[in-house]
C-alpha cells in the first residue's frame, strides 16, 4: 500500500506542474512558465528550428510567443496520461491554444505535447518537452486545423 | 555500485531495443517495427493525424510507409539521449529518414523523435512515440528540409 501512496503522489506532483505551466501560460508569465524547466531542457518546439537547448532559450521563446497575443492565452488540455514511478516521469496530451494576435487574428490550435520529467533534489523537473502539429504529406501543409478525433 | 550496474543495464536494453527498430525500418519489417511496442501505444506521428492508439494501428502505418519506398530505408540518429530507472524510461534524438521512393523522388528528412518506455512483465516496451517536424510560421508549411544545427 505504501507504494502505491507514493505513486499517486507523484502523479498529484506531476498534474500540479502542469496546472502551474498552464497558469502560467494563460497569464503570460514567462518566468513562471520555465520555473519547473531544467537548465540543460532539450526542447523540440511547434515552430523551427529543429531542436533548442537550455531554459533561457525557453523563456526567450516564450517572452516572444506571449507578446504576440492580445490579452490572455487560452490553454486547454485533453486526452492527458502521466506516467510516474520513482525519480521518473513522462506526460502526454493534446493541447488547445488560443487567442487574438496583436494583429487581431483568431487563432486556435491543436497540438501534441510530450514532456519527460526528473525528480532533482526532491523537486520534478521537466528535461524534455515536444510540442507539434502533424503534416499533410499530400501538400506538404503543417495542419493547422485538426480537430481531436471523438472516442 | 549495484544501483550505478542496474541503471546501466536499463539504458543499454533501451538502446537495444532502439538498434532492433533501427533495422527493423532498414529492412522494412512491419512486425519486427512493433515488436517492442506496447498494444495501447499512443503515438503522435509526423503526419496527420494528430494521435493514433494501439500498436495495429502502428504497424498498419509501419507498412503503408515502407512500400512507398522502393529498396531500404535509411535511419540515421543523432543526439540520442537515454534516461532509464527503475521501470520507466524515455529517450529523445534526431531521426534522419532517406531513400527512394517507388516513384524515383530521392527523399531524406531529420525528424524529432522522443518514445517513453514502461518495463512491463520484466521488458521493456515502448507504451508512447512522438516523431515531428516543426513548421515555418511564415509560410505555414511544415519544415522538411532543416539541418540539425552544428554543436
Amino acid at each position: 500500500m505504501e507504494m502505491a501512496r507514493v505513486t499517486v503522489t507523484d502523479e498529484a506532483q506531476i498534474r500540479a506542474l502542469i496546472d502551474d505551466r498552464v497558469k502560467a501560460v494563460h497569464g503570460k508569465d514567462a518566468q513562471a512558465a520555465v520555473r519547473d524547466i531544467a537548465p540543460d531542457i532539450v526542447s523540440f518546439d511547434v515552430v523551427n528550428p529543429l531542436r533548442r537547448v537550455g531554459s533561457d532559450e525557453n523563456e526567450r521563446r516564450a517572452e516572444e510567443w506571449f507578446s504576440s497575443f492580445q490579452g490572455p492565452i487560452g490553454f486547454e488540455i485533453r486526452d492527458l496520461s502521466i506516467t510516474a514511478s520513482n525519480n521518473l516521469a513522462f506526460s502526454h496530451a493534446l493541447h488547445r491554444y488560443s487567442g487574438t494576435t496583436v494583429n487581431g487574428q483568431q487563432l486556435g490550435m491543436w497540438v501534441r505535447a510530450t514532456a519527460c520529467y526528473r525528480k532533482i533534489d526532491g523537486k520534478w523537473m521537466m528535461t524534455h518537452e515536444h510540442q507539434s502539429v502533424p503534416f499533410n504529406p499530400q501538400t506538404g501543409d503543417a495542419s493547422l486545423n485538426l480537430e481531436p478525433s471523438e472516442h
